[in-house]
């Protein structure tokens, strides 16, 4: 069904430096509609390349694991190249690349998605490619096996081998006291050495099909076309009778801050984070979400001239190296709120911490400087258009929304959201967010007695997704 | 099918003070067999009275429930009592009443059970009604709906009506990263919310059936008389098919531990707990949790003679008023050990916790004194002892091992396991479990700034289980 054709309320056109109120209104114009079987298929047009991007997303994500099979989404959706009753294990990749394109596949706590860039002309081709293995995935013990050892090798090199992946870990299991995500996308080693190809046909037969999934076609197509391509591929699958309603179970009341230290011989660099729980941009009023976001780039963003960056690094015996915030806006359910601060030397954890909560205490007393939130809301107005020049950008943020409860309106005003943003809205999220009985705050260490390591250097970034 | 009869190790013909090898070997005696559809039934023989204790443990509690839906074995174990297709609402406890006995039932993270205590002659009758409702359950929305709110307003009187059993709930959910025994037995009150008729029916027909029971019968009974009543009643059932192998989610390594505070205006005493990660009793082994149990009662048991209570409670400026321990060793899973101290006046908590770890490393280094020892060993065989003088203790270890993966030769073996205890394993155990990583420790404080609240004093002892 032909849901409408938007323009998008800022495009590739508004450049930095337009006044916050005359950004222009014409844009690519993106149009959704919805197959009879309830594939949801959106069309990002933008024809100066004649190239596509294909993305197929799944409603579901690590976070939908039954207990104790931690990594099965992830584990299924490396076993999604293993081929299908047609095609043998590894076909797929093969003949993306041998028409030039590109393809590859990533999995978070909400969705799992595959995506391939090709020549327009190919578009029909991973169309058929993409439905095929849909509905007929096929693989034997000799395919997901070795598999298996590959996402373990994946873990090794994703987590284990970096102290400030498990430290994550160990801060989202403390953070979270009910909700799946504190359970790792990639898994946990030892649930992820009993997954069979068993346990990822069962994911894959109660979470895949039609009527579960979200088709974003971006670049030099038209809505008729991608349509027609759409019904002609995946409109002959059945919708999957098995998808049911996702249903979370949801945080309980925290009482109780948490607090916790790592100590692994291999940091180079201590740290201190502290991680909130926060909300997620909501359907229809993305204004918190945003307030939030403005929050982050304020108190510890890109820029050098951020709050916590001013106050903790700068001139003589500057108690840090460096201070961030990071907050996550799109999830189905409540997600976090970060900062992190990397100690100057001689200067201890507690010391950092202290800073950090005294910079964020003299914030809170202030306010918002107003000369720095016009700076911030124009790098945000920048990022935003940035990220929409980019075909690959906006077909995943889209994606991205539409399997974390949001719909084509919350992206299309998701920037006029952002550039709404008063002072005293932030000043408000802040209030709310900077609850210490939920938040975690982590101490990561190295050897007391020893050399720094020479291991990695800074903070590791809370990550919410794996890719292949 | 008969499995044999089975002297117990200790009987209650064994009295405090006798040598600690030379308790009597002749008891009261153990038959254990098998119904053909699966029923395990487990007869304790005393003849001193003519009653009996009739207790049926299904192999399904909290830890089992599907997630979201927490506080659903809870919720099961009272609609339990609300008819089957031929018995009406409330009848099964009016007749147990009629005939002048007694009944009840208790869920917890491995098990749900339900007990009757009436004269021998009526134990025909607890077999018919409990094998009713084995199969036969049938309520209405009239009867679950309300019984929604008893549930709920139980958690306001045993949870959140006490700021140490909300202190509890924080603390489980902070120590286990992965388990379900994280989440608390009576449920989280907004998941609670949501429970309905439905849910626990699902429970039922994927968890009850006699193939997933154990029947304790104690008292003044032949097994031969057991057995014919148990085929009467309980045999004609047929085996549930849906009954599953137990699989539950794994704790991950703990590379960090944690710590809390939580403070609510209702504390009048403020205290320290901490809690590992601990092994429980394993069937075949049962030595680590033996000499644990011995720790326990050693470092803070009941006696005023414990290290902890001679370290920290004694003499002018002594820095508690109180110091516990407490380990829970039945369980199918990885469970807790616990230490509390409860600070003098004018002892901060953070002097307390200091004065704690000081205590329990001066233990570490100077071991186990031998006199202590001794009068530790006595105190746990006459409590032992004692313990078995009670059918209704008697019923009730049996049937809590039997439902957490323990067996009826583990049970027999446990008071010679614990007589068996060595100092040296003692502080093995202690060596290997005081692992600061697995543990968190909290602090539950009172309000700053007010004269202490008049609430509940002492330390609220972490429960493993909900009775109705």
């Amino acid at each position: 069904m032909h849901i409408g054709r938007r323009a998008l309320g800022l495009g590739a056109a508004a450049l930095i430096g337009a006044a916050a109120t005359g950004w222009a209104a014409v844009a690519d114009p993106v149009t959704a509609f919805t197959l009879d079987n309830g594939l949801e298929v959106v069309v990002i047009e933008d024809h100066r390349a004649p190239a596509v991007v294909h993305m197929l997303w799944y409603r579901v994500g690590a976070a939908d694991e039954p207990p104790g099979l931690s990594g099965i989404a992830h584990f299924l959706e490396h076993l999604m190249f293993k081929g299908t009753d047609s095609r043998a294990p590894g076909e797929f990749s093969a003949v993306v690349e041998s028409v030039g394109g590109r393809d590859n596949a990533f999995t978070s706590w909400d969705f799992t998605a595959y995506h391939q860039r090709v020549s327009a002309e190919y578009l029909g081709l991973m169309m058929a490619m993409e439905a095929d293995r849909m509905a007929n995935l096929a693989f034997t013990e000799a395919e997901w096996l070795p598999e298996r050892d590959v996402i373990l090798e994946e873990r090794g090199e994703v987590v284990e081998s970096r102290p400030g992946g498990l430290f994550n870990e160990q801060m989202r299991a403390a953070l979270f006291q009910n909700h799946p995500y504190g359970v790792p996308i990639i898994g946990w080693r030892h649930e992820m050495e009993g997954l069979t190809g068993a346990h990822a046909m069962e994911l894959y037969a109660a979470h895949y099909g039609p009527n579960n999934a979200v088709l974003i076609v971006a670049g030099d197509v038209t809505p008729e076309q991608v349509r027609a391509l759409a019904e002609e591929h995946y409109g002959p699958i059945p919708p999957n009778p098995a998808i049911a309603p996702r249903i979370r179970p949801q945080e309980p009341p925290h009482l109780a801050g948490r607090r916790l230290e790592m100590t692994d011989p291999r940091v180079a660099q201590p740290y201190v984070m502290r991680q909130y729980l926060a909300p997620a941009r909501r359907s229809g009023d993305q204004s918190e979400a945003a307030a939030l976001t403005v929050l982050a780039e304020l108190l510890g963003g890109s820029s050098t001239t951020s709050v916590l960056a001013r106050a903790l690094t700068f001139g003589e015996g500057a108690p840090a190296l460096s201070a961030s915030a990071w907050y996550s806006p799109v999830a189905l359910d409540d997600t976090t709120f970060t900062l992190a601060v990397v100690p100057a030397e001689g200067v201890s954890l507690a010391e950092a911490e202290a800073a950090m909560d005294a910079a964020v205490a003299r914030f809170m007393e202030e306010g918002v400087d107003a000369a720095q939130f016009e700076r911030v809301q124009t790098r945000i107005r920048a990022a935003e258009i940035f990220g929409r020049d980019s075909l690959q950008a906006r077909a995943r943020s889209m994606g991205m929304a539409l399997t974390s409860g949001l719909t084509v309106e919350d992206v299309e005003g998701w920037t006029a959201a952002l550039m709404a943003v008063t002072p005293d809205e932030v000043m408000a999220a802040a209030e709310a967010v900077f609850d210490r009985r939920r938040s975690v705050t982590g101490w990561l260490k190295g050897p007391e007695d020893a050399a720094p390591a020479a291991g990695p250097r800074g903070v590791e970034p809370p990550v919410t997704e794996v890719s292949q």
